[in-house]
């Protein structure tokens, strides 16, 4: 994943700590350790955990000189990877971190928007406290401002807030955002739009559903673009993922990926990235959608939260469509 | 699983040794250890491997106070996962164990039997020696005067006897079970009864003969219920698996689970277990076999010999049948 | 180390997550995961990690019917290995935790307190929360009522609390203890007595001023025993030990054992369990501070907060003083 | 596989490099070490790291005691397992390995062919350096003189060599080949035939192509039998495997196997060994087919470079075709 | 280690779990596997576990062809690294053995004996089993028919025999012994004979007792030489270690090696092997002491039971006594 | 290790391989993967290797933006760590490494000087190749036009070079030197001058040989200081440390260190950062001296080639002298 200065993401990274050999958590004896995120926007603690958290973005040349240091403690979470029928488990230990207590007052958006093109945030981000969902709405009012592209991934986690809550939020911020990401439900609880049956095992032959909800929107919020992965998820490891990139009234669908996933998240993430590091290169959107769905099929095959691919392996994926790719 | 001290299981707790990641036998430095088997009514040497043994039990809230401690080892195997075409593997040193030289008369059944509401043994146990068959006959018939439930999984284990041992055996114990699961092979090496093609790639497609295998059983000997898992087996880790409880002349087929292994030992064990939770809380035959199943393939879901899931997880699958469940 | 239900502990039982093979925290991408304490006593929540904590108790024969189960999350801290002149290192995360959080009327005394014959507790409780220090004085006073013998080990924490909010509370409980534990600085820190140097190097030459310090405080608190660890230490791997036991104006030194420390951890709780252990079992004074010293540095040379050695064991390291012991 | 020292063949002994876990090599905090081939006929540095490939090779019972020893290096390469869409990675690190550098003449052939009866050689040899593919000519000539039956393997690497160079230095060998080995896309590059659309994914569909290309090989070269590993492959785990054995102007191809793969690495070299295996055993051609994708679809299910599988376990699997195999 | 065909020893090889990272028995969720002793002279079950004992003798070049392969299992055993005054901890599972229940018969000593220079036996064999005793008899008779030497540690095991019992048998091989090692309280334990304290802390001040031993044994068994590691043990890491070569009347003593011991296991092993060595290559005796004990120092630096070191790393050693060896 | 762009550091990163838990290299079936060196100006080949090793000097906040990519190797080697009297042990596998044939017109000086304050350069570099060696002294050169401190630690690397071509390249680049750095035998291997005894056991009591060292090295070449580690080594684990810096005909020395050693590797490079560190903060010599002998005992408590600790750390240790440090 390219990562150039000219792109802002604003969310919580957090240490995740997860079992080996998917094993369930109450057999573990040791975790696996990573930070997860690849935000350049966010607040830790000033203690060596923080530390280890903002290490893991330095090795991705990601600057982290502007990251605010105060707060007791980095979220944490426990990640458990499920197997066929078992789903992935996840716990969280994130409530009193370092972003869940801070103010909105610790960002000073307009240094902090210097220079920026695109700014990114997720759903989780306004979801982790009133006041982080306060600074997203600050966040994207400024970049209105300064004609920065705005990002959002609607990314509803149903552990940190109700959907009447993420609705009453969502739909303040959704007027400032010029692309729309929308994926499975997200649409349902954070905006109250459905159509389909909303089954997670049949995306792909209800792509119409998707192409109504972009439609849905862009017209109620105005948003230039919405995006979307259709799935059909047959099992923790057995899916299919295609993407729908609407805009102008017009739905691009791309190939569809059967996978076969080794840890299926973050996903959603590298999807977005992917998005952005398409239209930042001006790709057309047929290409833009194979380039994105490339990069998020290409981070179910990597563990972690980062998406550890080269834009070549991106590309490699993204022109054979669905067809055979071995290294020779 | 649940495990109420009304369920007295009957077995060898054996250590189990395997190699990591997916190793070979014979490449591995390092073996993970575990225990198998959740019997509280087992033989383990006064020594420090016994004390594991027991501690892996405590750690479930197994209570190990009626434990005999004698004898010079702990029953050990070695469990080399298998992968595709080539099938699990399994190196036995159970011989000489506590439980392999235990005489019957370390059982006293008067108070083992105190409170019990159902008594649990596998084809395994008669297996070990003629005294542990002996004691298996003693405990089945003081059930039977105590009205106490009994389940009997045949589970036939071609390394520990000959079909024809195994005959002359089971065929004194049936009579004492109410309750016999028999899977697979089982009821042709145990008692003879043949139907079907025996094919572990078409049970599914031969479930009548399981059917009639079930009939077989019940008639002979005055079985009130027989259990089946029928399973087409296509490689190590694909596989369907249905559940079949036949009983009152009736039989109840379960919905069919597509299953990618990861790890296919004790699923037999969870399948009894779940079987017996479900009749202990008063499930009618179709909600037990769907339970039954669903705390057997999630069993494939987890490392060792111990089927670590909640009543909430198997409930999960169960009720979805064999549809979609991700976590969310 | 024995643990009958007659000895009740009173602490928070946390999550320790430490880097393998001496590794420093910022270069760990696996921890060893182990749940630290023994307390059958404490509040935990109601999750997985909080099961998993119990678990950890189960596997010791720990009875935890009477654990609470409320709050958010479970304390966790970071354990560093130190080496030589790099000393161990910590990172608590232990704020908001459930113990952190709850209030002194989740412990209903009467009913716990049932059947006890020793109950104990460390600095550290009464450190956790103010609510937690009342429910300590809550305790000790209704201990004091039954004639249940009670025992504190000071155990100073100073990134938990103040040497002035330190003493505010221990003045308050020390008058209902009946053995007070006192190593190192924490009588300085705890109740403001000081006699000799303090350094950490020279504790075995000046141990009279141990003798002056166990005199003051069974003086003033009413203490009818107080016993301490004399240490000389000279690095994370290197130092001397022995035990003072004061009591009825006498004072009882161990023998000194030279060790070659393994995990420098938890050598305090381990002292108090062997001292509670010697003295339910009624050894006579001498043979007391044998046993605890043997206790407390046999668990210098164990991983973990667990003292995983047996009776047996102590005895042989007691027995020989600090001379030689090798299994043969 | 057995290794009777009839058979030699001439090859570089590599270390391995691999990270665990599916990790990608950024992410490696540890490396597997394995040594690859299984050579006796090899030069390897006069160090450590060269007694560490020797006795890797020892542990199989492979006889090193003619293996040169001279040079600074041993080839080292690290290969990366990928997943499902994203294949395998591999970086080479073996320029100027001992074998890289070394002469012809440090090979005395009278002497290594005493008593040899097959001879094998894979593609990868010549392409080490000319001085190898010099060595590579002398040794094919003096087994022809000898009546010693010749194996070679094409098994071009792109990395190593160009096609143009790879087909000037093969055309000098093949006319030395009895037994030509020719899969994938080798044909093309070593030789410049090519029938068929050269997809990866649909091998057994146009397996006829594979004929016509045994059918050249055997006219031009006065090879007297071509065999191919014929592959569906449809992602890093999923394949389908059969053999054609080309010889008399007969095909004979045998069962197709459907694999989940779990190393796809030395699956041509277990072929080839199963082939020579077969074929000093008398085995019919169709038998030899059988047991040669056998031998070659085991080593999938194998970790590292050897394929550690008996001639019992590939009987099995050849025996029973493509269908089940579960052990019991 | 060099291992020339022409040394036969005659033992059990095990296979030996040992718990990571000083981790007790209890605690350990994996084990390390090795495969202890390095005798050619063994009988082995036909099993994959066998075949895995095998493979670690033929990596180190030992011609493995006239095993016996026989029994049920391979004796195991659990070594746990002990920690300053944790004594190192071993459980033995190794009744009921290929080896403890093989006849002498099975060994054809005339056959075995071809070509060999020096026998060599242990304590441990003829504990192993009355039928090992004899069998050991009959070599060293065998032996001293054909003047082979022979080297006999006395080893002795309290676990496997008695006192009673290894005098019983000891007294009737020690006559065939041409050189005789024992340490510790050996002598006592196995002849007798006993002087000095049998502290092993004080065994390089009470050198002297070591010769009068020796001198002992010469005389009343006609041994030509008796070899002894004389100790100073003070923890499990620390320990001082010196030779004495007693023959002709005359001690020879060596430097003495202050050491920090890794793994505290085979040392004695290692000091025969390397005497046997520094005889065959005509060293004089103090020299031979001195490779003896640089040998069996440089075994308590290294993991498992064989001893990882090359003749030059052990010249090393001895040539500098006990100072300072630093690689540059 | 503070690490301020004001310091360049010219030398080579390399790929450094370890086997884990105390295995010798032909034990291990793993290896610890780590880069040494955080040299910024360096030759790195254009493959994922080399961006690994990129990669780690990132998380440490290194521009890595004049970094060479070029070559075909990065030059790798095998750490064993000792025991005792067993030596670490090395093995280079760096020849032919992208550093290693590289030209001296890759290294812009003028560009690359921009806005240094200090230049550091080891003895390794100009050992890598006579190309390096010119490009060191073409560096030390353009630094004394711009009075650009410069510092060179001899360390002397006999696999490398051979004292005579180490002394003819040295007695070249010594005159450009400031501050010289000069250990063990450096001053011997590298520049012929040699006082004291040269035995690493006896460092400190030879100190003053040191100082006549220090005192030739000022006055032959003209450095304004020379700084060394003066040590007592006795064993792998046990050994004494303590600093002389000389300057203007003075000798500093700081405490003795009385260490035990966890990884004896880079506590030269440890010396020389913090050494710079202290000049760069205008400490006095005497705490300079402390300041850089406590940064370089504190990297042997470290694992790797790099001195992950803090300033506060170093401080710490530098103010308590040698005396007890323990963390509470």
């Amino acid at each position: 994943m390219d990562s150039t200065t000219k792109v802002l993401t604003f969310g919580e990274i957090m240490m995740r700590l997860s079992p080996p050999d998917h094993l369930r958590l109450e057999q573990a004896t040791t975790m696996d350790v990573r930070y997860g995120g690849a935000e350049a926007n966010v607040v830790v603690p000033a203690n060596r955990i923080g530390d280890c958290a903002l290490r893991s973005l330095s090795a991705y040349g990601v600057d982290v000189s502007r990251v605010v240091r105060e707060g007791d403690r980095l979220g944490t979470y426990y990640f458990e990877l499920g197997a066929s029928v078992r789903p992935n488990g996840c716990v969280y230990d994130r409530k009193y971190s370092a972003m869940n207590l801070a103010s909105r007052a610790v960002f000073d958006w307009d240094s902090i928007l210097e220079g920026v093109e695109v700014f990114y945030v997720s759903g989780v981000t306004p979801a982790v406290s009133p006041e982080m969902a306060a600074a997203c709405e600050e966040a994207l009012a400024a970049c209105r401002e300064r004609s920065i592209t705005t990002v959002c991934d609607l990314n509803y986690r149903g552990r940190l807030w109700s959907p009447e809550r993420a609705r009453e939020v969502m739909k303040r911020l959704l007027p400032l955002v010029d692309i729309c990401i929308s994926n499975d439900e997200d649409a349902e609880a954070c905006l109250g739009i459905s159509h389909g049956s909303g089954s997670l095992a049949t995306g792909i032959e209800e792509r119409d559903s998707y192409v109504q909800i972009a439609a849905d929107v862009c017209e109620r919020y105005g948003c230039k673009m919405v995006a979307s992965i259709v799935r059909d998820i047959r099992s923790v490891e057995d899916s299919d993922w295609m993407s729908l990139i609407y805009a102008d009234g017009q739905a691009h669908f791309s190939s569809v990926h059967h996978m076969h996933v080794l840890e299926g998240v973050a996903a959603g993430d590298a999807y977005g990235a992917g998005l952005i590091h398409a239209l930042l290169h001006g790709f057309d959107l047929d290409r833009a959608g194979e380039y994105a769905i490339a990069a998020s099929v290409l981070k179910l095959t990597v563990r972690g939260d980062s998406n550890l691919v080269s834009v070549d392996e991106i590309e490699s994926v993204a022109k054979s469509g669905a067809a055979l790719r071995v290294s020779r």
